[in-house]
This record gives structure tokens, C-alpha cells and sequence, in this order.
């Protein structure tokens, strides 16, 4: 990647500190990911884009920035990506995902608040991420606190516009989450200087409901009885989703879903009969954050589904295409983005009844709920899912944790003693 | 306090557990309040409502209930008293701050959450608070992440009508607050059956604004070189004003103001020449939660005001009088409350303007921020107070703890070694 020296260099990036991120990177890929058996071919493409995740994408972005284009970055599933593209802006996902930023986090921030956070922040303090020095204006969001309050301390180092997310679903918040995005709306056509017409908008919503399509139909074949893609895998193009070329990702991901579906045809499989069906629900997984699905796929499970930021949250509801007005597709906006179900939200009845439709739906035979630790809304909501899969027999099992290694072989050992259970009720079940 | 059993039963309390709450609580108060030398004579009025915390304030709101009235308990300096009284009815703070609440609480919470969220929800499932007990309805609010959650899972227990604080304070913010008030209004004239004129909410505006001119009053004392009163016994009473009956509250407060008074003009002081002055900012409070106070005043410091929702958050701005019309009440309402600096906006700079002023005004000679566990909106918000006071030149320490006294010793070591420090500062700019 040493072309890639001069283009870093002119982001003001602390070159050093990133020789050491890219010196741990590649290694850890090789062991989570190309250890896979029978991988798909299609994977080839993400495992190329990884490869060039500082370097091709980076120069790509840098391309668009000297045509007079502008990159915004986001954090959160809420900020809604149309208005960015239909401005001629690129959007690109921030979270931070990696250890390795956490430590320059918590030189600003408190240590025990959600590593995503603190990772996310440590990554631009740290100037190490190319993404974050590539982007002329963050996105913030008033989801939880931590956020809520990091944007304050981020706005020392960049230039960042908080949304302020309302944190109920009544009509009046309706109204209110509108008038932000309006307010959005302004705030990047002034970022840009490009004006946002029914028919750009009407192309955005469009180009970024076909990702959306192309990940339901990535996600509809993991509902298959073999499953033609580790979970592990489907995570990554969900992570890569969120800042790969729109266009090019869509194809990619369109021919990768061919050879899916030709698995399934075959009978082709992954993972070994009767290996436990998993449904993954709670915080996003940040790129390369594939912790829990690596310790769940190397320990006798796999995982079906996602009811994550970086899963079904992501892509599940469409925006209304061909509305008339500038004004309809606001609504239509707003109606699309407030159907997602947070937990920041209160309440949030209706994450529980995505989480045991999508049980039924990928034939899931457990729930592992997964929080970041010190994520208040997500760890306190567990009680209340718990009771509703309990009342439908539905196993369920909680994982907390942060970024760190330390505590893999104690989940692991959990994680043996959960499948080992779930194997059992479903040949009890069988006789 | 036998007399009240029957009424204790009636409010439906585990009396076994509630026995053991009241057999530690006077102890405790002994042990922190009654070992004070040189007491206003006027505190006796407070020992007083203290001694019948669980007694006659709960068979005035029972009385108050058997005449047809009804009884609202709130978490925040956010609801608007106001409205509740203007309807007939009484508003009591819940925010608990025993640790005898904390494990009932973890018992439907995680354990890493802010113990005043874990006590007051434990305070209801234990069955052990007369006042929860009391209250025909629970008001919440979308403050933080832990409060928001935990309304879903008090909601189990008792009715709660939760208020949407936006999170901002634009123009904008300001419609939606009001729209969240008018709300809040609708709730509280079905709830009581009583109709909120524009003469009953002007009566209450006024009736709370003398609460709040009276603590100011107290709060004013506080300024005097020689202090006439500690700050563990101001914290009392402003823990008090939270509940205890609104005209007998002014008026021996302002007795005891009368008292102190002269006490500044005699020049009689509770502390030794050159104790240490301390302005205290940070989390609320909630009765029987003295431990900072305690701590600060037993290690050789003062304190002479705190920057928290349990100080000069709940009562520094007064509500516009004599509005011509309910709509514009709603406005003076809305416009009063926005205007208290808490940390769970974004962003916050207010407060740093209100922690330098009371400093000075109090004549403080350092500040102490004090954050629950696990606060995430208080403890990130402290980079920015320390960065602001550090230009300042103002001392400032920060403690984060919890309910429980175990870190009682190591805060103690570091408050001697904080004030050793103020002396010699103080001494060195004498010469
Ligand atoms: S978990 Fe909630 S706050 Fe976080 S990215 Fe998803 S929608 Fe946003
Ligand atoms: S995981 Fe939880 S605490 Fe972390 S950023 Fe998302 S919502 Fe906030
Ligand atoms: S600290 Fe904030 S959330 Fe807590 S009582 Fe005060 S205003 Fe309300
Ligand atoms: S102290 Fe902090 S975490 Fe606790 S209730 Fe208040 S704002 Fe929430």
C-alpha cells in the first residue's frame, strides 16, 4: 500500500501511528476470515476491498473531494444517506471498530463508555483513519448519551452537525424528526453548494434502496437450510455497505447472490449438519469489529441473521419511491428512518417483534443478544426482550462485552454450553 | 412511628423490608446531621420533617388523596411543578438515593447504570417508599439513557407518563418543549379531572416561585465570609423543598433565613477561619444521599454552593408573573425551564458559565464535580468544565462514585490533599 504514502500524508495523518494499524490489520483478516473453509468465490471482491480499505477507496474518495465533491461522515443507521448523495456528497460509516483507537478515546473521554465511542473519537484525535481525514463535515446524532455528549469533543478537532433524534415515536415526533431532517437538508446543500431537486432526490432514494434490495436478498439466503455464506462473511459486506462504492457494491454483491443461490440449488453448505442457528440482535458491529461472530462460528454455531445497525436495521425498510413533492419525500424519508427500532428509543416494542420475526423467518434456533459494554439502552432493553422470548420458548442468551480479547475464552466456554443446550432441545424436539 | 402501620398497609408496603429501612435511616441521620456543632436553631424544623419522613408527609398527601386530590411523583427538575399544582395536585421528587434500594433495583437493571436510577427503581419494586406508593402517577423524561429505559420497566409496576425533553435547545427545540408541556397539561387535567385555568396556573407560578425566592434567599447566605450554616444542612433542605408541603416549607425556611441573617451580622460562622470554600457541580442529590457533603465537610472543606439539580439548578430562575393568557404562561413555563444547564444536551456551555459565576459569587476557593457511577452525560461533560476552568485558573477536582461507602477512605485521602492544596494557594496570593 506504499502508493498510498503521499495521498495519507496530504490528510494530515500521523503516518507512524497508521504504519502500526496496517502492520496489525492484515493478520488479524487472515486469521478470522481467510481460515474460512469453502469460502464463496464472490468473496473474493470484499476481501479485495479490505485489502485497499486505506488505499483504493481513500483515493477514490480523495478523487471526488478534487472534482469539488464533498465526503460526510456518519455514525449512526438514522442520518439518512439520500439527502447526502442526492447532493453530489459521498457518505461514508464511521464507527470505529478497532482496539486499536480505543486508548486515544479515552484520553478525552471517560473509560467506561461504549469502546465503539471511544474508538470512533480516538480514531480522528488519533489521526490514523483516512475515512474520518477524508470527511468535510461529520454527522452526529442525539441517540445515547455517549454520542450525544463526544460530539461536543469531536467538534474540537472537526467540524460535525448534530441531528437531535427524537426519542419516542409519536406523531409529534414525526413532525420533529421532519424538521431535522429539513435542517439536514440545508445544512448540505450549504456544505456542498448543490442544490437538492425532487430528481436527484428521487435518484438517491432509488440508487440507495437498490443496496437495500441487494442485502435482503443476500440476507433471504441465509434463511436456506445449508447455508451458502457464514455469518462471518455476511457481516463483513453489511460493514462494507457502509462506505464502498454504491454502484460497484450493488453489482458485486448482485453476483455473489447468483453464486448464493446456485449453493442453494446444490445443497451446498458451510457449515457442518446441524450446527446451531443463531440470531445475533443489539449493537452495531463496527468494521473490523467481527468479535462475537468469530467466537460464535469458531465454536460449534452459526449465525442466520442480524438484527443489528450492521444487519436488518440497516436495509430492511425502503424508502417510497416516485413521490410527487420535495415535501412527500421528505415524508417518505421520515417514515422509512423512524420505522428503524433503536433502542434508544422509549418504548421500543417493536425491536421485539422484529427479533422474533426474524427468529422465525431464518429458521433460528437461538438469540444471542449482544451489547457493547456500558451501552445503557441496549443492556437495559435486554430485560424486556428477555421476557418475550421466554413467553414464546425462544433461548436466549446475553453477551456483553467491549473490544478487548481478554474475556474470548470465558465467552467461548458460554457460548460451548449454549449450543450444546440448543442441540439438545431441538433433538428432543425431533423425537 | 408506629401509629402509621395502618397507613403503610393501606399503601400496599412490605412492611418487613421497610422496618429495616427505618431501622438504619435515624442512625444514619444522628451520624451525619445531629454531630454538627453550633446548628441554626432553625434546622430544627428539618429534623423534624426528616424524623417523619415516612409519617406525617405521607398521611398529608393520604388525606389529600381521601379528598379526591392526587399525587404525581417526578425524577427531574425538567417537569414542571407548576402544572401539577394548578390542577389540585401534589408533585413529590422520587429520585432515590439510599444504597439500601440499589440491590432490589439490579434486580431488573444491569449493575453498571447510575445508582439514583437503580434506587428509585428499586425503591418501587421493594415496596419500601411510602411516596411511590403514594403516587397515583409516575412523570418521566428522555434525560439520559438509563432514566429513558428504566420508565419501560417501572411502567411494569405503576402508570408513568414519560415527557420528551429535546435533547437541543434551538428555536425549534423550544416548540416541541412547549408542545411536550401542553401534553403533560392534557395528562394532568384527565388524571385529576381538574381543569388548569389561567388563575389557578398563575396562582401556581407564584406559590413556586416564593419556594424558589426563599431558597434563593438561603442560597444568598451561603455567599457570607463566615458561613452561617454548613452545606450538608442547605443540601438538606433543598432535598426537603422537594416534597415536603410548599407554604410551611417557605415559611420556616424563611425563619431560618430570618436567623442566619443576624448570624452574618454577628459574624457567627459554623466552620474555622480559613476552611476551604467549595462550589460543588455535578449529578443530583437525592435524599439520603450526603455521602460528598459529608465527606467534604468531615476532611477540613465547606461547602458553600452546589451547581446540581439538588442546588442552584432547581431554583436560580424564577417563572414570568402575571401572563394575560394560558398560552403565554406556557411560554414563561417553557422558557424557564430551558434554561436550566443540564449535561444531557448537547451542547452544554451554559453550565460552564453558571460554574464560573457561582464560584465567584460564592467566594469558592475550588470546585468539586461530582459524578454518580456510570453517568455518561456528567463525566464526558467534565473534559470541557475542566478545560474551561483550567483557563480560569480555578481548582477542580472530580470525583465519580456511587452510593455505597466503600470508596469513602480514598476520597477522603484525596479531598485532605485537595484542600492542603487550596490553603497554600490561597496563602501564597495573601502575601
Ligand atoms: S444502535 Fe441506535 S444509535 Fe446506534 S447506530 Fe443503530 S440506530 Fe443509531
Ligand atoms: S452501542 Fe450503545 S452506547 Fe455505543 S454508540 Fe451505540 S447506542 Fe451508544
Ligand atoms: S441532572 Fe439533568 S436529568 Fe438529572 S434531574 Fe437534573 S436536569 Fe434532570
Ligand atoms: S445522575 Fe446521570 S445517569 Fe443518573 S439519572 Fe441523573 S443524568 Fe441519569
Amino acid at each position: 500500500m506504499a502508493d498510498y504514502r503521499e495521498l495519507w500524508k496530504s490528510l494530515d495523518m500521523d503516518l507512524e501511528k497508521h504504519d502500526k494499524l496496517c502492520e496489525v490489520l492484515p493478520e488479524f483478516y487472515e486469521d478470522v476470515y481467510l481460515s474460512q473453509k469453502n469460502r464463496p468465490e464472490g468473496m473474493n471482491y470484499y476481501n479485495f476491498v479490505i485489502s485497499e480499505v486505506h488505499g483504493l477507496r481513500i483515493k477514490e474518495l480523495d478523487d471526488h473531494k478534487q472534482n469539488g465533491g464533498k465526503v460526510l461522515g456518519t455514525f449512526c443507521v438514522f442520518v439518512p444517506d439520500e439527502i447526502i448523495f442526492s447532493a453530489d456528497a459521498i457518505g461514508v460509516g464511521l464507527c470505529g471498530g478497532s482496539d486499536f483507537w480505543v486508548p486515544d478515546g479515552e484520553k478525552v473521554l471517560p473509560r467506561n463508555i461504549c469502546p465503539l465511542i471511544k474508538a470512533s473519537v480516538g480514531a480522528k484525535i488519533s489521526g490514523t483513519c483516512p475515512y474520518f481525514q477524508s470527511a468535510d463535515m461529520l454527522v452526529g446524532e442525539t441517540t445515547c448519551d455517549g454520542k450525544k455528549k463526544a460530539w461536543e469533543i469531536l467538534n474540537d478537532y472537526t467540524p460535525i452537525h448534530v441531528m437531535d433524534l427524537p426519542q419516542m415515536k409519536r406523531e409529534n415526533d414525526k413532525k420533529h424528526w421532519k424538521d431535522e431532517i429539513k435542517l439536514f437538508m440545508d445544512k448540505v446543500e450549504e456544505l456542498t453548494g448543490n442544490k437538492i431537486t425532487e430528481e436527484r432526490l428521487n435518484n438517491a432514494i432509488k440508487l440507495i434502496n437498490r443496496k437495500r434490495r441487494v442485502l435482503q436478498r443476500l440476507y433471504n439466503t441465509r434463511k436456506a437450510d445449508k447455508l451458502p455464506i457464514s455469518g462471518k462473511d455476511a457481516l463483513l459486506i453489511t460493514q462494507i455497505a457502509f462506505y464502498d462504492d454504491l454502484e460497484r457494491f450493488i453489482q458485486k454483491t448482485e453476483e455473489l447472490c447468483d453464486e448464493l443461490e446456485r449453493r442453494i440449488e446444490k445443497g451446498v453448505g458451510v457449515f457442518p449438519e446441524n450446527t446451531p442457528r443463531i440470531l445475533v440482535t443489539g449493537t452495531p458491529m463496527a468494521i473490523p469489529n467481527w468479535k462475537i461472530h468469530h467466537l460464535i462460528e469458531t465454536s460449534g454455531g452459526s449465525v442466520v441473521c442480524e438484527e443489528t445497525c450492521t444487519g436488518t436495521r440497516y436495509f430492511e425498510n425502503t424508502v417510497k419511491e416516485n413521490n410527487k413533492t420535495l415535501d412527500e419525500q421528505i415524508d417518505a424519508l421520515t417514515d422509512r428512518y423512524l420505522n428503524i427500532n433503536c433502542a434508544c428509543f422509549t418504548p421500543n416494542e417493536g425491536r421485539i417483534d422484529d427479533i422474533i420475526r426474524l427468529y422465525k423467518e431464518y429458521n433460528a434456533d437461538g438469540v444471542i443478544y449482544n451489547t457493547l459494554s456500558f451501552c445503557h439502552t441496549y443492556s437495559v432493553e435486554y430485560k424486556k426482550v428477555k421476557e418475550a422470548l421466554d413467553k414464546e420458548g425462544i433461548p436466549v442468551m446475553m453477551i456483553e462485552s467491549d473490544y478487548s480479547l481478554q474475556d474470548s475464552g470465558q465467552i467461548k466456554t458460554r457460548l460451548e454450553a449454549f449450543f450444546e443446550m440448543l442441540k439438545e432441545r431441538k433433538s428432543a424436539y425431533a423425537k
